[in-house]
């Protein structure tokens, strides 16, 4: 017996991920993590809560603190939030409770890749509709792409390009879709940019936020998810029962107390002195999250020059993006890092 | 836009999970969780593993640690061992992995309800082989009924019956089955009875393990598969890069360096006296696990009495089992309540 040949159709010519870690490093400016840790502060009252736990006990299936906590700082219902193992979870979620085989999951192109994937490994046909010149979507495409699509998947702003769309364009589609639209807004910490008002109007609209970036949390992997009683309901009947392990529900309930502001706020001064810097060296995108997008002279020379360095960015190989290099913005230490090697011209 | 009307043809009939939970109660008994939970010293030890979490990172998206660590354990490779947020997302990954709409996932039945919850989540048909009037498998029915199948799923023990299934019948469906045989071993530790020896022999087998029953770590979802690197390969293609978070990956850590074997054989005497007390007044299934299953006079009546206590206890109300009650093997103490209630009569 073949046990390859045993495998779904839709996941034959798929590898598995990789997140390009450099495994020996000074400074991790690769995933867009939030270079600050928690304060001590909110260390220690982790630490006390994770003290409280019955690890041999299940965690509460419903997450239901985090869950009411969520809606209440978000103006939403209770049953509006789900609670998911990561965002990447929810994700999933989202295209395993509305796909059958073959449905199409549409997204702009370049995104954040797990949109591609994941479809695929659900066999689901992914639908990608280039940006423009700008970065920016094509209302036009996107709709025409989605006629008798499932869904149509936003990182708002994008990843890895860092802007976010025009506003008015990305209502134009929650409007005229006829599916499901999820509005990623993993970096709204940074952006302050949101649809989350437009829930109560549009059923079919999906908001996705993390603890993973401006949370400083992605260890605990805590995404969330808002939407109508109608959507929820659907994502329940597949969400696996205890999704949401009980320390990292602790994490949640202690962070959403924290202000995390005054790290966001030195995270977006140091990306206005690296655009700043750095925008007439190389094409840089303007960027509203806490990432620069930027393109070097020979990417793979680049890549040689950090990893000498011991700095870990994340570097981009094919098509549209080849030779760009999306770096984190860090603590103030690790940009200057950077900024070394990008000012030396690579 | 009906958004009921978009939803997978599959999950339409299916109602979110219950894990039917009583709300307050003193003893909980119902999810089979090892009643002892961990000790001090290991408690010392988790908090102090935590303590050193670089909260604001991702966590190792290879488990490597853990993987190690059980390899070595077990007498298997690296690359045979994945772990997951549990063992649901196991399960899951299994049959996201390896199905195609409409292809067959077998299992005897009863058993538990994730096989089939799961292969329905993923548009698989679950199709189920009753087990005999001694609750063993019928090897004829099974391997009929998994030509062209895709994946058998055996509990072993079964759960909720508790009893392990003949071995050379076992042993005649892996050799025989033409399709993946996952046998998931989540009370090993307590039946000591296992197939992971058959690995290397037999490429279609897959063992499932769990930290959550004699680990006393339900709290923190980690479940292990173990498999060959064929069938690993095709799970990592699905798998969520990061699905363990680094809390859970700590603790896990810790708890493979403690011996759960003082709580364990506690519970197996506790299991004994039970049993022994209960098998003249209720039919009993002699168990392999840390559970008892029971068949009571009246199913509506016993939960009643149960909750108006305090015990929270699985209750079965339809088919086969109607009126059958699952009670975990806890602490002594929780033990004598539950055993004050049946020895009333209910």
């Amino acid at each position: 017996m073949k046990i390859a040949s045993l495998q779904r159709r839709s996941i034959r010519g798929l590898k598995p991920y990789d997140p390009g870690l450099l495994a020996d490093y000074r400074f991790k400016l690769d995933a867009n993590e939030n270079g600050f840790d928690v304060t001590k502060a909110a260390r220690k009252k982790l630490l006390r809560e994770m003290a409280k736990i019955n690890f041999n006990r299940y965690p509460d299936p419903g997450t239901l603190d985090i869950r009411k906590a969520l809606a209440k700082k978000n103006g939403v219902r209770v049953e509006n939030v789900v609670i998911g193992n990561g965002s990447d979870e929810l994700i999933h979620y989202i295209i395993q409770a509305f796909t059958d085989e073959g449905d199409r999951v549409v997204f702009p192109s370049p995104t954040f890749e797990m949109y591609k994937i994941l479809a695929m490994a659900n066999s689901a046909v992914p639908v990608a509709s280039e940006l423009d010149g700008r970065f920016d979507i094509d209302v036009k495409d996107i709709l025409e792409k989605a006629r008798g699509a499932k869904i149509i998947f936003f990182a708002y702003p994008n990843n890895p390009t860092g802007n976010c769309f025009t506003q008015r364009k990305m209502e134009a589609v929650i409007k005229k879709a006829k599916c499901l639209v999820v509005v990623d807004e993993a970096y709204f910490e940074f952006s302050k940019k949101t649809f989350i008002n437009l829930l109560t109007r549009h059923k079919n609209l999906i908001i996705l936020r993390t603890f993973s970036k401006a949370y400083s949390m992605a260890s605990a992997r805590l995404g969330c998810l808002f939407a109508g009683r109608e959507v929820t309901d659907v994502i329940n009947k597949i969400r696996l029962p205890y999704n949401v392990n009980a320390l990292s529900q602790a994490c949640a309930r202690v962070m959403l107390k924290e202000n995390t502001e005054a790290a966001v706020k030195t995270i977006l001064g140091e990306k206005e002195i690296m655009y700043g810097l750095l925008k007439d060296v190389y094409p840089v995108v303007k960027s509203d999250a806490n990432f620069l997008l930027i393109k070097v002279n020979d990417g793979a020379r680049a890549k040689k020059y950090f990893e000498k360095n011991g700095i870990s960015v994340r570097l981009f190989k094919d098509g549209i993006l080849k030779d760009f290099l999306r770096l984190t913005i860090g603590r103030p230490e690790e940009n200057r890092a950077a900024l070394k090697i990008l000012q030396r011209g690579v």
